[in-house]
């Protein structure tokens, strides 16, 4: 792949997160790594969806995290998908939204755990709020901070990113990733999906359980494992 | 009906369920019988509702379950509608989704009880949440056995499955059906209104009851019974 | 107004009730009335409101409630229409809808009450939500007892008709009228809408009360008063 | 800029509202003031979003608050801008709607806190539901009595109404504003999207309580600080 098609693919993502009732007014951004080319491409800082053509995107390095390409600044967010691309080595795709209902249980404070096969058909455990960063933290390298807390949560609770791969975060709102940028957007779809059925599964039931393992494992193998029989070949 | 137009009428109901705000992403299917052909059509597995086209649609036997023509696998679902269509000899359309609302009470394992004319009007009876399935079930022959725990449902409970033509299943989503694919679609999105309807409902007064019995029999009288006046002749 | 005049009137803000969120599928109707002609023109029985054309438009009686003109079978709530149309001399447009939230509140039985003045410049009293009709209204001449249960209510509760242009139905959905077609989809797209603000403004605060009366007098009287200065002369 | 530009604006925002969801029928108006001129222009009361065009826009004296220009008669909520532009030297745009979710805070009494960075981005503080107008305020010159609430409530408070550009209304709707008309739209789309999320955020959980202090600063900064990084220069 050469820059230009990941501009254009970073740009077409971009708008699915608009199309799909993801983001308003500039919220969110999406990027994609190309790890021989040792780049990922990213939204430009706060330009608006409609007006922004897919030589806007900007190039950053994989390996410094500093912009190589592109006239404009790229998105503010732009260190925390740096870091989640160092550590998560197979992770070629990322969102960031404030979609409606997962920010919501991220501003709430409370994970969101799989009720249904809904969630185990994509995500195999619950989508974990990470812990609000402390003063020192967001005074600091705060959107590098907000990278690093998202690693140390998955590893805290022993949640594999390929496996389960999205997190909220306390106060703040949602990021999702995948193998390329198309399915990073397609787990925020989920993401925010399952988050109102979470929701609204709550206010029906407020003692709902989460849904058997033995659930979680057959959805997710069936569309993720070994012996998968979902989709075509 | 030839295949042909089998195939043409299951892609366009597919897309109804797009457009009806039923499923997104691949999270939903339809089908439809023909008895005299004795063949069912089902939409393809994981296949993207933009992308399919109708030559696409895959046919299955309602002798064996197995595919008879068409290139793609059939939906994961396909052993469900099978089961569904070998016991419910006058149903010949079958509609499978994650409906938001519909979902919710699945994933709360709450029936969707008759709180107006609105349920009335279609269902007959509460539409009810099918039991979870076991370990051995769900490590068994799951989606076949998804079908048969449906069919013991409506025989446990002494419902109809003619006068309340659908059924929301524990942890997983919904299932509707009918004489064909389009009214098929049609319950599936009277069950998605009745469900937000009674989500809406309990919200405003919990301790809300079921409707009089014989507001019931009016309201599905006047539609389906000997002396129905509503519509058309 | 000749009749295909109102037929095309009718026509068309039956599809506003589309338009505007107010029904899926067929479940729901305008009529309007000219007192000169003595008739009143209704959408036809479940009919699609896509496939409907002005000409497929029912013409009643204003005297006797039976069709005096259009091939097809008037809607299945005409009697609501004509019982209401006999009492309320200064209504000539009425609307039937099962939209979400003002059925929600129905099928509660709870009526709408002021929470703001979005309320208060349409409606001065609170939606009364009409008690369910017994069983032998319900097996006798339902769909004219609807429209005499309305009526009584209004009596009962010293509810001015024109002052409160709607009403909701325990257990069932909503009507709301005005002095032509066009003003009773207005008064039933803010009955939706302030059902939906009551059910929000609820879940918020359970305890909120009915607003000051000087608010709703001075809201009231700036729309609709005799010193009325909202809008255009 | 000359007036004819001025009435062009102001019409495009007015249409703004309805693109964004946040005003149905003729419930909302958007005004621009140019100081130079000495005048703003505000939306004609009560006149379809459809109908109206760039010349129906009204003129207002910024010394008076009486109409210089058009024909129709100004949004009867012109007192209140005029209040809020006599008051707010460096406010140039301001927007009223009933928009759900910020009416039904405002219809609930409760303020709009920050939860969430999507609010600490756009509002410093709190958006603070301003006390009810009493009696003698409602019967006399009530829509400047609005504005006058306004301004005493952010006083009261000791809010400022650049770094929190919004308020919402007790009984009533809401009210943002900015350094010209898209500015303030964009903080009413703000304020429905934060209003929303605080409404789902209580019922996920009904303790949570206003994000720290230090994130708020850091996100508000980050935007509109001294050394902002957010966006293009």
């Amino acid at each position: 792949m050469n820059v230009d098609e990941l501009k254009r693919i970073v740009y077409e993502e971009n708008l699915n997160l608009v199309k799909n009732d993801l983001v308003i007014l500039t919220w969110g951004n999406v990027s994609m790594a190309d790890r021989e080319l040792g780049v990922f491409v990213i939204k430009p800082s706060g330009v608006s969806y409609k007006k922004m053509k897919p030589k806007d995107m900007v190039v950053v390095s994989l390996k410094t995290g500093k912009k190589v390409g592109g006239k404009l600044n790229p998105s503010s967010d732009t260190p925390t998908h740096y870091e989640l691309y160092k550590k998560f080595s197979k992770v070629n795709g990322i969102v960031h939204t404030h979609s409606m209902f997962a920010t919501a249980f991220a501003q709430a404070g409370v994970d969101i755990i799989p009720l249904g096969t809904t969630h185990a058909d994509t995500f195999y455990d619950a989508v974990p709020c990470v812990r609000k960063l402390n003063k020192k933290e967001i005074e600091g390298n705060y959107e590098a901070n907000t990278g690093l807390a998202i690693i140390k949560e998955f590893k805290k609770r022993n949640i594999c990113h390929l496996e389960t791969p999205a997190a909220i975060l306390e106060s703040h709102g949602s990021f999702a990733w995948g193998k390329d940028a198309h399915e990073a957007v397609k787990n925020a779809i989920t993401l925010e999906a399952v988050a109102k059925m979470n929701f609204l599964t709550y206010s029906i039931n407020p003692k709902v359980k989460k849904i058997d393992q033995y659930l979680s494992n057959k959805h997710y193998e069936r569309k993720h494992g070994k012996n998968a029989y979902y989709g075509q070949k």
